[in-house]
Order: C-alpha cells, then sequence, then structure tokens
C-alpha cells in the first residue's frame, strides 16, 4: 500500500481534487475510502474500532499491527492503493461521499454499522432525494403482474416527488428503476459491488441510465464484486436510506423480506403489494402482511400517504359511487323499496313495506321532498332516474 | 287472520305435529311465525315490544289495537295464516325453529334484533354445524380467480370440520357451497325470501342440494320475497351464525362488506383474501385489509387457524426451504462464500472473506464438520452438494 497520509499532508494526486472539496478533510476521506477497500460492510472490529477512535486512527492501527484483532484486515492492506480506487471512480465520474457530506444520506447512520462512506455516480443529491423516498424492491423471478405493478409504482411515487431507491436486480427493481425513468423521476440505484461494475451484466443500459438521471450508489470500493453477503448489506442500505420500503411480489424466502425486516428494525414504513393467492411470487408479500410486519398498499398513492407527510399525502378515500337511498333512515328505505315504477296506493304500500299508513304518508313527503318519489294518480310511485 | 291461540289451545291442524314437538310451546311457535310474517326483520318496534313481553303478549297487543305505535304491522295482519304458512313449509319439509330449541344456532341470539324464528330446509343441526363454522361470502360479479379461491376454500374448511355458511347468490357465495358439496360437507344457504323460494331461481338446483346435504335457512315466512332490506338483513346472520366471515372478492361497494362489518361489530373473526390488485373485485378486500378490518387470508389452512380452536388448528408455517449456510455466524458465512469448488489456500481466502489467516483456519474446521468444506491439495474448496 501506499503509505497513509499523515495530518496536513496530501497525497492524493492533483487529478483527485475533485473528490476533496476541503483539503481539511483528505485524511479522512482517504481513510474512509479505504475502510471501503480492506473492510467487508458492517464488520463488526472495524465499526467497533473507527467507532472509539475514528477511521484515520483507526486504519493507522491496523497499519502498525497494534492489536492481533485487526489481522483479519491485513490480508487485504498489502493490495491497498486508495489512490487507484479514486482515479477508477473518477474515469466513471463517481465521487466519494463520506459522513457529514452536505450530500450524505442521513437515514444510513441509524445503523448500528453504517457505511464507511459511499461512492456514487450520478447528479442526484442523495441527501434531498432520499430526505423524501421509498425503497421499492421484490423479487427477481418477478411476473409480469408484479413488474406492471413495480413500474406503476415507480412512475407514480416519482410523480408525487417520492425518489424511489431499489437495487437494479432483474424483476421488480429494474421495473421500479424503469417506471420512475420513463417520468422523468429521481431513481437511485444501490449496487453490491463496485460503483462502476454493471450488475447484473444485461443491466449496464439501466444502470448507466440511473446514472445519468439519478444516482448509483456502493458501499465497497471500485473494482470490488458483488458476493452473496454483499447484496445482503446492500439491502440494508436501501432500507435505512428511505423513509419506508414497498415490497411488490416477494417468495418466501426473498431476499426482499430482508430489507423488510431492516427497514421495520429502523422503524421505517414497511408496505406490500398483494397478488393472487394462486402466485408463489407474492406469498411473501401476503406472509408480510398476514404478520402484521407489511400494511397492504395496492398503488402509488396509498403508498405515499403512508410514507408521506401526515394529512398532505393522503389516498383518495376508497368507495364506490353512491347509491340511490344510502344515506334514508331504514324506515324510508323500506318504504323506498316498497315503490313501484307503476302507482301504489298507500293501503299497498303499507302492506309491502311493513309500515302503518300514517308512516307511510309521513315517509312518502320526505321521500318527495328528496326527489324520490312522485305522486301518481291516487297513489305514488318511484321518481325516474332522470327527475332525481 | 285466524285467531291466536290462547294457552292450552292449539289451533295448528294436525298434519303441522311434525313443526310442535313440544304442545307446550305451541303457542310461542305460532306466534314467532306470525310476527315472521307480519313484522320486517329487525323491526325495532317489534322487537322492543317482543323483549318486553314475550312474542305472544306481543302479537296480542297489535291484534287488540292497544298501541299506535302497533300500527305499522296491522296492515299484513289481515292477511295472516300461520296455519297456511306452516303447510307451505310442510310441503317443502321445512321446519320451523324458534330460540331455545337445541337446534337453534345461538350466535344469532348476538344480535340486537334476533331473528323472531327460522324457517329451515335440510338435515343439518343448525346449532352443530355453526358451533365451528365460517361465512364465505363475496361478490356476485366474482372473477374465476375468486371462485376457484372460494371453493377451494369451501372444500378445505369443510375438510377441517367446519360448517360454511354462506347465501346462495351467484358469484363466491355460489361456488363456496359448491366446494363444500363436493367434498360432502355441511354447508348452510341463508336466504333473504321465503324458505321455499329458489333464488336466485338459476340456483333451484344448487339450493335443493344443499337442502338434501345441509339446510337452507330463512328468517322470514314461506311465500316472502327477497327484497334489498331482507338482503340486508339475512347477510346479518350469516354474520353472527358463524364464528368468522372470510371475504373472498368484495367491490368496493359490495355488500360482503356490510356482512364484514357486522361480523367485526360482533366480535367475530373477519378474513379476506387478497387478489391482484389491478382487479375491481379485490378492491373491497384489498381496503378492508388496508384499514385494519379484516385480517389476509390465502387458504383454508390460515382460515381454519383464525376461525378454529386456539393451537389447534394451527396452519403450517409458511416458509421456503432452507439453503445452505441460512444458520451460521455472519463471519463463517463470508468464508463459506469465499471458498470455490477449486482449491485455494489460506491466504487467497483471507483476502476474499475479509478475515485474518488464524480467523480463516478456525472457521474452515467449523465448516469441515459440518460438511461444508473439504481439503483440497494444499487448500480448501466447497464440499459438493451431495457430500454434505
Amino acid at each position: 500500500m501506499r503509505a497513509v497520509p499523515r495530518p496536513g499532508e496530501d497525497r492524493l494526486p492533483s487529478g483527485s481534487v475533485a473528490f476533496l472539496p476541503d483539503p481539511l478533510l483528505s485524511q479522512e476521506r482517504y481513510a474512509r475510502a479505504a475502510w471501503s477497500r480492506i473492510a467487508e460492510p458492517s464488520d463488526v472490529v472495524a465499526h467497533r474500532l473507527i467507532s472509539a477512535v475514528g477511521p484515520v486512527a483507526a486504519l493507522e492501527a491496523v497499519v502498525q499491527r497494534s492489536e492481533s484483532a485487526l489481522d483479519r484486515f491485513r490480508p487485504r492492506l498489502a493490495a491497498l492503493d486508495v489512490v487507484r480506487d479514486l482515479e477508477i471512480a473518477a474515469k466513471f465520474d463517481a465521487r466519494l461521499l463520506v459522513p457529514g457530506d452536505p450530500q450524505w444520506p442521513a437515514g444510513v447512520d441509524d445503523l448500528a454499522a453504517p457505511p464507511y462512506c459511499l461512492w456514487v455516480r450520478g447528479p442526484a443529491d442523495l441527501a434531498a432525494v432520499t430526505s423524501r423516498s421509498a425503497a421499492v424492491v421484490g423479487a427477481r423471478a418477478a411476473t409480469a403482474y408484479g413488474e406492471t405493478l413495480a413500474a406503476d409504482l415507480g412512475a407514480g411515487l416519482a410523480e408525487r416527488g417520492f425518489g424511489v431507491v431499489s437495487g437494479a436486480a432483474f424483476g421488480i427493481d429494474a421495473a421500479a428503476h424503469r417506471g420512475v425513468l420513463a417520468v422523468e423521476g429521481s431513481t437511485v440505484a444501490v449496487l453490491a459491488g463496485g460503483v462502476e461494475r454493471a450488475y447484473p451484466a444485461a443491466h449496464k443500459n439501466l444502470i448507466d441510465r440511473i446514472a445519468e438521471q439519478g444516482a448509483v450508489v456502493s458501499e465497497v470500493a471500485p473494482g470490488s464484486s458483488p458476493t452473496k453477503s454483499r447484496f445482503l448489506q446492500r439491502n440494508r442500505l436501501i432500507a435505512t436510506m428511505t423513509r419506508g420500503t414497498v415490497v411488490v411480489e416477494a417468495g418466501l424466502r426473498s431476499g426482499s423480506r430482508h430489507t423488510a425486516a431492516t427497514a421495520s428494525d429502523h422503524s421505517r414504513v414497511v408496505l406490500a403489494c398483494p397478488g393472487p393467492v394462486t402466485s408463489p411470487a407474492s406469498a411473501g408479500c401476503h406472509e408480510m402482511i398476514r404478520s402484521g410486519q407489511a400494511a397492504l398498499v395496492t398503488d402509488a398513492a396509498d403508498a405515499a400517504e403512508a410514507l408521506g407527510r401526515l394529512g398532505v399525502d393522503l389516498a383518495p378515500a376508497r368507495r364506490g359511487p353512491d347509491r340511490v337511498g344510502d344515506d334514508l333512515g331504514p324506515l324510508d328505505r323500506r318504504l323506498f323499496e316498497a315503490l313501484a315504477h307503476r302507482e301504489r296506493g298507500i293501503e299497498r304500500l303499507a302492506v309491502v313495506a311493513g309500515l302503518a299508513e300514517h308512516e307511510v304518508r309521513a315517509g312518502l313527503v320526505r321521500l318527495h321532498v328528496r326527489g324520490l318519489a312522485l305522486r301518481s294518480g291516487e297513489g305514488w310511485r318511484r321518481a325516474p332516474v332522470g327527475r332525481r
């Protein structure tokens, strides 16, 4: 490795100045970038040490071999080259964010082990985009139903001013991103491998478009491969970066349920979309709703209400059209039903409605005033619909 | 009308003795049958009076014109003929049940206005069938998805020993009844009109089959037509006769939501099945789940657990198959993922897993013991699946 710069000393090449707007921060930025290379995300030892002494002193402790508990970071130390990592990032127009930067997405600080740093491609201000945001996640093996729903949710949330965060995976993730892109909203893809590395490779174009219009984010150093553990760790960023998580389709063992559980552990809103009970792709969602882990949502309006500002992002009331007689009292209703489209006398109406004749007379007046009953010869009949 | 029989006096023809197993009850049975003709179900005046003085004295009060509040029952009094009603019922092998009869379904007594009596066709003992029972209800305009689901629920609940109660309507109701009939379970149809009157007429065969195998029930006198108000009243019987209500498909304004609300008001379990969010036929179910009015169920096992005996009717746990490494600690998991199907040395494993070499050595022993790692030349590899 190149030596860790000492305070006041900046070993970074002048070409990297873009990453170091404030030269006083260079040492911390350097150390955090190094940690994103030598330690796995959420590594308990790394996080304890960084919490205790800060990233710079923690890195020096590893270099100085001062503790045998730090041995796990040494195998990767030999190959550490932060300047090279920053150069790779620069080639992909990626920047380094560290805690305290104005664009740092504050939500991730709720994690017991927040990311050491974030590598970010794309114009979006992560702090701004995630301040009103939703994760939309779900099965890779999604159905056409699920993908349509995810795209509609992505588009609808974006139209309501939400940033939509997902993982750029096959299925639900990609559909959600595409839905947002289609309405030119803000979407963020959090990757499990290096930020310059399109994964899955088939989504290179999609990820590039997200980087042009929103942001592509990773907590591991450029060039890192997306391993299984890193996918799980990536999910914790998606879960905490946002105000809540919407699971669109998830099998019983879907990774999306892990994301939802993390969101729930960190007091985020957890929402799930139902689907046909015959669809295994919805079984995880149903189980989450059934068990009370997630609230049911059917569309972006529902989701916006659950995720948004209290009393502001209200979904429209879910009700069918009013029907004639809905607001009548029970006796007037009986009387209205007893009225026919042809003339009926008071006596007959009393028998059919099960009412006294004086009750029929009083009720007919009320129905007449509301335009529901008409006099007809000696009797009464129902007013035609057009006359009400 | 024929005169109300006095105590000790039985004006019923001998042919009706089947309905009067205990001659001491004849007066009460007569009066209750009369009330089911002259008063609409849930009529507040009728119920206050019957609660206060009993059905016999209440009927006498109407006949004696003692209160002008009772005028509403007089228009129908002229045509009252209980003996004829009993004769019609006898033709259809229907019997009269009154509160206190051993077969009386106790749940309906929770209603503020219980039925005056019940007219019942079919061999089922209503008390026994409804003691472990579910209402399965839903939209008339059901989809193929909903009907399949209703039939499966009906069959599955019947197989688990539940009586299944519904309304014999088009769509979900009929599918639920048919599902039960197919497995020769017990099903009860509660009608809005007279018990001898198949409604809808297209379901005459279905209703006859229910009467052969289960029970067809109505609270209104034979010959009564099924009016809108009576459908709503009928729903309250379905809701309270059972331990809980399962709504399979319901539009936003479906009558099934009314049944569910009544069930809920009377502390019954309310369950709803999800469906595609794009299906208006499921919108009412989703709204009920979303608002917390109903719990989500996906099949008969779920429903049986919610409706049945605590700790006995348990649905099988919903989880996918275990995956290798699910129960490993986070470091052993990282190590397991770092193992390849070809040999890797300790040093390489340390770099890939982000662990110290001594941590790799200790972890490999644990993975080896569990059959997940194999020594291979100078290094280690993943055990083939067949050898684990």
